[in-house]
């Protein structure tokens, strides 16, 4: 059976129509990687891709990425409204089918290790493959961004687990990890009352006392006067989705209000969805290798 | 996008071991074709094999089958529990991704007429593939057997769709279609009373008024001394397995009694479980595209 691991890898540059096509292009070109997603956000200044094969077709194609951005992507004249430390931000690796986090956190220093070899662009490695727990997290390895990284690379703490210890002129540095999937599952309560969402997001999500990998927000739908529990599913095999629907239904429930929807955002793995099958429908023994399409794959 | 469609075909031989090992095997030597499943049953002298492929693959190893069935297997020496018409009994075809029923339609054809040419097997099309109504039944195809079968073929209401109106004299007949995926779906009840899962069988079977595509029965699981309702699920697309399961709870509770737990039974399609998925978790606007599996595939 293949080994099969997403790559999502965001850059910093969202407004250029043709640099992020080249850049989409030359990755199509990789041989055995598959473009599954591709969008750019001009507010933000900034694209995400979504790529997907074996460990050594991603590696290839996360370095021909680097090629190109590198190329075409100056950080001293970028300006967008989200955070960022390089012209290649951020690389993670993600478990999907045959792989395991250890496969996607050995992919992750391999890779972070070529790349600051062939591009003296300093890499820091996150989450699961982070070096020390103070690393583990994006928001605190970028907090100062660009702007402030010559000075972060001179505290020891800062140390980058590949590269230089000063920043590449143009490029800044990269960060590189591995990560459970994440899943953007939103919510949808029959009220207009935004504080029953607040209320409910912060029972639910992980730092203010609920489940350990959830983030959440409460927020207004306004054209459909509609309040949303909005959530990020951190690791959907340690938290799954059907725990935090019910979980969200009874609590709305208390309220006196309804759950009247729920919406998955971009990608899902399906075993996320048969999970929640499996849970409503009571499944009894029930074996991954009996979903036909897998068993399909696992005779390849 | 590939198209995937799923043959099983039966075949009417299943005590020795080294026949169906030497058809497993030639399956397996098919170029493109996958060999998910293949069981034997020794009361009912039959084996059972489920292969996946595109449809010139699939017609390959459907041919192949009927060399190595033709030449190990004689039915005026075959007996069995099970009912027969043919040493290769019966093909059905399978829409599972990218391919639709009528690509099933149409294979099934091809197919039977080159089984009809190549070994002179008269060759009748069923289910969705059926040439007239009284046809698309394969019990009705059936009845009679191999023994019965050549005064059938006399029947005008019986000649072949593809081949001579004689029966193969040691290979008999086949029957060759296009059909949904069916799913074993069992669900077991908290209660020792066998009638109870017997009322509920009948009040959502096609046969007595339930729903068009469901066949089941009640019966006892012996060991666990719980009553099951035991389904087949003919197509999941028109009838979902939620809406059997939802029907299956109410039906229960209105005989006091809890649902403890369901099984599958071999292999299911994960969109069927998605589609439960999506129901139970109220997605709005879901879409098959959003699973990274599939969207992996849509992109090859």
């Amino acid at each position: 059976m293949a080994s099969i691991i997403e790559s999502v890898p965001n850059i910093s540059e969202g407004r250029r129509a043709d640099v992020v096509a080249a850049v989409g292009a030359a990755l199509r070109r990789v041989p055995g990687v598959r473009v599954l997603d591709l969008q750019s956000d001009a507010d933000h200044n900034r694209s995400v891709v979504s790529l997907a094969g074996e460990p050594q077709a991603l590696k290839q194609a996360i370095l021909v990425l680097f090629e190109h951005a590198l190329a075409a992507i100056d950080l001293r004249s970028h300006q967008g409204e989200h955070p960022r430390l390089g012209a290649v931000d951020v690389v993670p690796f993600v478990p999907i089918e045959g792989a395991s986090m250890q496969d996607c956190i050995a992919l992750a220093r391999e890779v972070g290790q070529a790349v600051a070899e062939r591009f003296a662009v300093p890499v820091f490695l996150y989450e699961e493959a982070a070096s020390a727990a103070h690393r583990r997290n994006l928001e605190d390895i970028r907090r100062g961004q660009f702007e402030g990284l010559a000075d972060k690379l001179k505290d020891p703490l800062w140390t980058p687990d590949f590269g230089p210890s000063q920043p590449h002129v143009s490029a800044g540095a990269s960060v590189i990890g591995a990560r459970a999937p994440l899943i953007a599952f939103n919510i949808n309560l029959g009220t207009s009352d935004v504080e029953v969402a607040k209320r409910i997001a912060k029972a639910i999500r992980h730092s203010s006392g609920g489940y350990r990998h959830v983030k959440a927000l409460g927020l207004m739908l306004q054209q459909r006067n509609l309040a949303q529990v909005s959530i990020n599913m951190t690791d959907y095999t340690r938290t799954p989705l059907h725990r935090v629907f019910e979980t969200v239904r009874a609590e709305a429930a208390r309220a006196g209000v309804d759950v009247i929807g729920s919406e998955v955002v971009g990608l899902v793995p399906a075993q996320a969805l048969i999970d929640a099958a499996d849970y409503f429908l009571r499944l009894e023994g029930f074996n991954p290798s009996q979903v036909l399409e897998r068993r399909m794959r696992e005779s390849e």
